[in-house]
């Protein structure tokens, strides 16, 4: 499932363990200052945007594993479950770019409607 | 980006060329039978559950653009941008299980959100 040579996919591995970890201190030193993200709420730039994405995601984290992981020299893809507080079973997706041994490009996806299904009725309550 | 080297991902490959060009029932030659589809919607079961699902996706594509494609023996992973009718900017990502030359299984990623408001958007007016 892992390409051991994939300098890429190293350190997009090292990155998802620290998040999946809860060690969101750890996982920002994988990202570059200027990482561009394409989420699906938008285009974040810069660490602090990307931080402030991932680091409340990370905390509601109950369970993760990986599912696919592959890589060559600059680029890697990562594809996730995840079960979290909110939303039980949900995956998501990432190719990272990597530039001097960070992240300095992300696409993500995941899908958003059981989250802001989980929000409407969290509201309703 | 691509590896040419791996069978899965040369099936992987041939059905995505064949859906993103509109070719429904080429890109269900390479599609097992009893096909499994974890798909945001829920599971789907068997060639005809997947071929509803994504013969609509097919027709409603405007643009696509692969932007990463791994693989192995057994497993592919491609990630896409496409544009579709409803939706500008509606990438994917797909984790498929080959077996036999044919598609066994497949783990497939997008979010629904835009699609939700776009349909409620069409609704309301």
């Amino acid at each position: 499932m892992t390409d051991p040579g994939s300098a890429a996919l190293d350190v997009a591995l090292a990155y998802h363990r620290a998040w999946t970890g809860h060690d969101i201190e750890l996982a920002m030193s994988y990202v570059a200052d200027d990482i561009v993200c394409q989420a699906p709420p938008g285009r974040l730039e810069g660490i602090a945007a990307f931080r402030a994405f991932m680091g409340p995601f990370s905390q509601i984290l109950t369970r993760s594993e990986l599912i696919a992981a592959f890589g060559d020299d600059t680029t890697a893809v990562l594809m996730y479950d995840t079960d979290t507080v909110p939303v039980p079973d949900a995956p998501g997706a990432e190719r990272l770019t990597i530039r001097d041994g960070r992240i300095s490009h992300m696409r993500i996806i995941f899908d958003r409607a059981p989250f802001d299904a989980a929000r409407q009725a969290a509201a309703s309550r």
